[in-house]
């Protein structure tokens, strides 16, 4: 067994913490010896459907602790996880589901009927997977498409295949600049390897109770799967993000630490439920996404009087790239230089991972002079998925060019000042302004469209579409809304709307002036 | 700058933790910026000394600030860090000095006259350099062969040389089986990466105050001396082990972390200085190259009250395999199962280090069944200086061939039975037998030797020897012991010596049996 290798962490935790907690999903415990058997058993599941070395499995689900073994047990048997954004809309599923070529898509019952639909659309999906399926496993092969979970449970174990730290492990998509998402390929040692280095950055313990809160599809919590797992500690998940449950479930589930986003915090201390319960279990806070707003940090600091770190990434990058570790909080929270300062950083790079500024030739900005970050590491993805070109692009010299603008400062904290690739980072999640300005162009009333990110208290910042309506016509913002959501994850819907009759501004080469928009709405 | 090489760690403290204390030696004190500064400037020395990329640099010193410094600095401008054991023979030192072909030779006042002999007798070595000169930097180049280390720091500072992580970065002497020294290479990579291991299967924090007690000639230290400079933790330095200094300084420095071998922590218990000292900051004592004997570990865990790791590796392995953790210590000495027999193992591989056991063929050992270890990783050594066939013999089929030998429980825990190479572990150095009983054979009343371990309250285990008297000779154990003290490292003397005049058991090939000679002794 070649430890570059995901089979790695759940081997080792089944073997030395063999009758610890593994997952913890509402009153279902499992111990890192059962999720060891269970994980082995799918293997043989996977092998009767025909499932081979390479093949993508979807999975289209909310949080679930089979969900989390599931993410174990696909890359021991060189299957490649395909997880998908459950808040997209059906066409957006549909163009990734056909584009990384999944054979096989997992869903649970909230899904399934879209699911059913997804299946019937998409050529490569020969076969439903239902997660939540209950009672015996079923003796014989089911007839037909859809599988009981049970069914591959049902099989005898089989032990993790020989593989190499350069095999596929994940394909996940983000959106891209051209407005088509884009399947990053993670490896099996990207994902080892990031892993790995935030456990050497940050302290974790087999103790750990960690809670699965973001959704599982995101890039910052499959890894965070594999750390865990690897030093034995515990999984609690819930379902989801729910502002009232997280406080109630750290209490009555000892949580030890967790990731959330910024709007996720706010939801969290500005709701009723926080008062209620004791937090105090909580060692470690960690937010991601974006750096968390003066305002909300004060008042996070006073309900979540732990340790804080903010991670700082992408899933190209496995995803952790830099961290503000726990004692910038602490120092800058008490208002001493520098640490204070930093606070509006994204930390530095974290141990093992390289990142730095550069210029549009390539040369190292200075102190202070913003440029692009390049990042280099075993945690950068293997590429695009059938994607030579963007591939290419995004991983020229030897770099990843991560289209974020930042300065660093003297000690090598990074700032983050703008986005090369006008991506907007709403409630923790991205947004490429090019997709939502090709959708609203699809619309026969709009002239030009342009959509930018805009400060806004609760999601930190919000999608905001500048229109100048075509002459002769006449549209409401709300009009404009409901043909968005009909076509788009409602994420990406523009939460306002500002409509023109004058042009937008633009420069000499007639390129839409972002920048000077987002100035206008103090972005 | 290669996040994959050793000047990493040190560039990345100085940015972080500029201001922090780095290194306490006595009254100096220096923070990260300081240090990083200093080795800069050792540098700008090296070069003016004409030291080029590859050369080698002895070092024959007690445990300094300034030897941790020059530990830093070394591989940052592409020099190989020669350490040397400052217990061995001048002979033995000769032989390493020319096999290593070190060009320089840096030594502290305690082994100035030493080193000047070995300066006049080995032909590579043109530099001296004096460690403990003190005063203000001389402007002009010293006249002749010795060169003050204030000299040094007296250059412009240089920037570390972009190298990989293929860089050789040092080379350490352990015995060989055949009676010679020889010279593990351990590369930039070797060293980041079992640093990396440590960091991710350890909790440490840059609040650390670690205290350098064993020799930073071994290869634990000289990896800790890494580990902890990544993190920006505060090295403390003291010239040696010390059983009465130990508390003293764990007291005053408020030390929270150690690495001491079981011997050591011998001595500190049965001392008197231990009651008189307040203990409570150290957080985390680990140890190393042997197990600790049973009752060794009740009476040290009720003196140090804290977190206990042992950690069994081998310098090949720069040098950590695997770590029995803390957990495993507080619950097994609570007299849990399966813990407390695991008391007894060498732990579990490390986050990110292969090590399994293999029968003679190759083949997996099953569980229970002993055979010899093998390790995988990046931190494998690059191999044997100048020694093409051990390199080849110990390096085959992918794996590091350990010549321990073990079996595994069901849980992957190692535990040693004996070792193929007939090596000796006493107060935590590497005896090999067949290097002492070269020297007996060399005494002319001596005709047969055999060389083994056998256990010792004080030493763990102790080097003791077999003599079979010539006939017609006459010889007493003591001037046994005066032969070798004259020709080996105080620790290889044999310590008893067993007189007899019948042979030696023998196999039918005529091979001595070390093991049945052991059983006499109750080893």
């Amino acid at each position: 067994m070649d430890v570059g290798t995901l089979a790695w962490p759940l081997d080792r935790a089944a073997r030395q913490r063999r009758d610890h907690v593994a997952i913890i999903d509402g009153d279902v415990q499992l111990t890192w010896g059962q999720v060891h058997d269970r994980a082995s058993r799918l293997g043989g599941g996977f092998a009767s459907m025909g499932l081979v070395r390479g093949d993508r499995v979807a999975v289209l689900a909310a949080n679930s602790g089979r969900y989390l073994e599931l993410a174990l047990a696909l890359p021991r048997f060189g299957l490649v996880t395909n997880a998908l954004n459950i808040r997209l809309a059906p066409r957006e599923l549909e163009f990734i589901l056909d584009d990384s070529g999944a054979r096989t898509l997992v869903v649970d019952t909230a899904h399934l009927e879209l699911g059913r639909g997804l299946a019937a659309a998409c050529r490569a999906v020969d076969h439903l997977v239902l997660l939540e399926t209950s009672g015996a496993a079923p003796l014989a092969a089911p007839d037909g498409k859809e599988i009981p979970y049970e069914w591959l449970l049902g099989h005898e174990p089989r032990a993790a295949m020989e593989l190499t730290p350069e095999t596929l492990a994940t394909i996940s998509y983000t959106g891209g600049t051209t407005g088509r998402p884009k399947g990053v390929m993670l490896s099996h040692g990207n994902l080892v390897e990031n892993a790995k280095h935030m456990l050497a950055t940050l302290s974790f313990s087999p103790h750990d109770r960690y809670l699965h809160a973001p959704p599982m599809f995101h890039a910052a919590d499959a890894m965070m799967i594999f750390c865990l797992t690897w030093i034995g500690a515990t999984h609690v998940v819930i379902p989801g993000f729910d502002a009232t449950l997280v406080p109630r479930i750290i209490e009555e589930q000892a949580i030890t630490a967790t990731v959330l986003v910024p709007t996720m915090i706010n939801m969290v201390i500005s709701g009723d439920a926080v008062a209620r319960h004791d937090l105090s279990s909580l060692r470690l806070l960690m937010y991601g996404a974006s750096p968390m707003p003066e305002d909300l940090r004060r008042r996070a600091a006073s309900v979540f009087a732990c340790d804080w770190a903010q991670l700082y990434g992408m899933t190209e990058a496995s995803p952790v790239v830099s961290v503000l570790d726990p004692e910038n909080h602490r120092r800058g929270l008490a208002g001493e230089e520098p640490y204070a300062t930093r606070l509006r950083s994204a930390g530095s790079p974290a141990i093992g991972v390289e990142a730095e500024v550069r210029r549009p030739d390539g040369g190292a900005a200075p102190v202070g002079e913003p440029g692009e970050i390049w990042v280099r590491g075993a945690n950068i993805m293997a590429g695009y998925w059938n994607r030579a070109e963007e591939t290419a692009a995004a991983l020229a010299d030897g770099w990843y060019h991560s289209g974020d603008m930042a300065y660093a400062d003297a000690d090598g904290y990074l700032y983050v000042v703008d986005r090369l690739k006008d991506m907007i980072i709403t409630g923790g999640e991205n947004v490429y302004s090019t997709e939502v300005e090709n959708v609203l162009y699809e619309h026969e009333a709009v002239l030009e469209a342009a959509v930018v990110g805009v400060p806004d208290e609760k999601w930190v910042e919000r999608v905001h579409a500048v229109i100048v309506v075509r002459p002769g016509h006449a549209v409401a913002a709300d009009d404009l809304v409901a043909h968005c959501r009909a076509r788009l994850a409602g994420y990406k819907v523009p939460r306002t709307v500002d409509l023109r009759t004058e042009a937008l501004p633009k420069s000499g080469a007639g390129k839409i002036l972002k920048r000077e928009l987002r100035d206008t709405y103090g972005g």
